[in-house]
């Protein structure tokens, strides 16, 4: 069944490429869209739940794009099925975890992932690797544009798009940028980083949102405000934002090799040494491991693996993934073992 | 120059073979001998000693094996390489230490060593890998009767062979027998077994004797009466004892790996992948890793490296061993670097 065809395949974001890639794993961005004439879902009955969940779906058969879309109805999935499509980012962990007439269609690259009945009726997501403002924007707003043609969208000439919830009213733009820091966070600069960018209203999460700070040293950098300002400024924004980010890490790197070379040498090599021998591991230690040699091939400690490779490490090594690799479901300490096998067989 | 030779091979007793070898590293043998006619060294005055060393050169040129000593003169040794001697067990710390008309004279293969103005005139020493106690007996007693021709000894027939310490009168017989007992400490038996052997007045040291206990889970036991015992009886109570310790480590070295198999194996492979990748590692991480991968050869769990190449790294990651190897002096800092590149290139 069409879970198969992903379970299989290395979604497109992850190879490892695209500009900044030593740093920018991904740049996400994801409009929320609501259908006039239906109630905001947080009002909506079982009933209408179904009835925008069909619409959308006959809808999406008739977009120009119809064809290379795999349309997935959230009761249809198992449990580790509803995870790893979390795991692989392309839902949310609520779609995952409620019932009720959702539904995710996903492009077969993966590149952009359709939710319905999420907290809104559509949420449109693009993704692409490494550090794609532009691109991203002329992607998702052509989909946007494509899907406007068939589905009525609820729009205020006042307010912009409206949104079940009014922190996205507007724009309804959310772009989302996922760093890898690791030099900033071994000296210890990350905080510094964090708190000037709360203070310009950018919102910072982990590598699976909320919750998630610090695993594997990745940081999810996102606009907070979407209200009062166009898309192309909100897209300005992080076009100025990101790279001083960028240029702190890389002058961090270099510092950290100048310094103690030897000390950060030996990190990386111990942390590739562990994950090439170690009989049982857990997901956080792996992340942990994963962010060093990332960082060791980006500073050409590590030579014999490559930057997709260990990208898809970190996906494919979360619990979900293995389960779905093993083709059964795995107890916490089954999985520690699995995911040791897994990792020494990709990484020897 | 003699030194050299020394270096660049391997003591015999290293060579991982030998009766119960995957405990056992090695038998060693001790008598202390004084010279008729010469004062004691706790009274000795430069003159003496030196005519005593004079005296015991001049005689070892005439005993049969003396074609095959090496003999050399503490005096004419850098710090480093009386550090190297202490490594190899073919001298004591005291004896690297002191200067004052000292020498060594070492059998080629390395399992014989005389000192000579130790604490006594002669400190005789066979080294055997494995548990050898009967061979062991038979070559030292041939090799102090071969002597005893050339070398008057010290000897009343009331309390035996005399001894400058009160402690070794009679026999002067001082047997030590190196056992690797990983899984005891693992398991958390080994306190156990100590406290045993105290009450049956055995010794208990480390790998270099005093205050290196617990190193590399190595643990030296020696007979502490040498006094109203014959020879026989001292090497019949060690052999009465030794087998019981290593039925017990062979025991736990079994429940360990059915009860905690992935546990255990886990450590095991992690220690060879820190090994074979650490850029920087002092020597004391180094025991402590060692001696999980010998641990991993005898139970089978390691393939690829054999337990004499893990022997030889217990002595050659040792400070002086690794100067001697670089042909230079080396800071802390920089022999961990060495010490982590000579291991990779042993391990890989």
């Amino acid at each position: 069944m069409n879970m198969d065809k992903l379970t299989n395949q290395v979604s497109d974001w992850l190879k490892g490429s695209g500009p900044d890639a030593d740093i920018i794993i991904s740049t996400r961005l994801r409009l929320a869209r609501n259908i006039r004439g239906f109630v905001f879902l947080s009002y909506a009955l079982a009933k209408q739940r179904i009835e925008i969940e069909s619409f959308v779906h006959e809808k999406l058969k008739k977009v120009p794009f119809h064809d290379k879309l795999i349309y997935i109805q959230m009761k249809d999935l198992s449990l580790i099925d509803r995870q790893f499509l979390v795991e692989r980012h392309l839902i949310s962990q609520d779609h995952a975890k409620a019932s009720s007439y959702r539904a995710v269609a996903v492009e077969r690259k993966e590149t952009l992932s359709i939710m319905v009945n999420e907290e809104d009726h559509l949420r449109l997501q693009v993704i692409l690797a490494g550090f794609q403002l532009a691109d991203g924007w002329k992607e998702i707003n052509k989909i946007d544009t494509q899907m406007e043609k068939y589905i009525p969208y609820a729009f205020s000439p006042q307010f912009g798009y409206l949104t079940a919830c009014p922190t996205n009213v507007g724009t309804a733009l959310r772009i989302s940028v996922m760093l890898h820091l690791p030099a900033l966070a071994i000296a210890r600069q990350i905080d510094k980083v964090l708190n000037a960018l709360s203070r310009i209203k950018f919102a910072v999460r982990g590598f699976y949102g909320e919750g998630t700070q610090a695993l594997g040293d990745f940081y999810q950098i996102s606009n907070q405000v979407t209200l009062g300002k166009s898309e192309q400024e909100i897209i300005n924004e992080m076009q100025n934002v990101i790279p001083e980010i960028i240029k702190f890490e890389r002058n961090w790197r270099e510092k950290l090799l100048d310094d103690n070379n030897k000390k950060l040498k030996d990190s990386i090599m111990r942390a590739y040494g562990i994950l090439r021998h170690a009989e049982t591991i857990t997901s956080e230690e792996t992340m942990k491991h994963l962010s060093l040699i990332r960082l060791g091939i980006n500073m050409n400690v590590i030579k014999d693996t490559t930057l997709k490779k260990i990208n898809e490490l970190f996906i494919y090594t979360q619990p979900a993934h293995l389960q779905k690799i093993s083709k059964r479901e795995l107890a916490p300490s089954l999985r520690d073992i699995a995911r040791a096998k897994y990792i020494k067989a990709h990484l020897n």
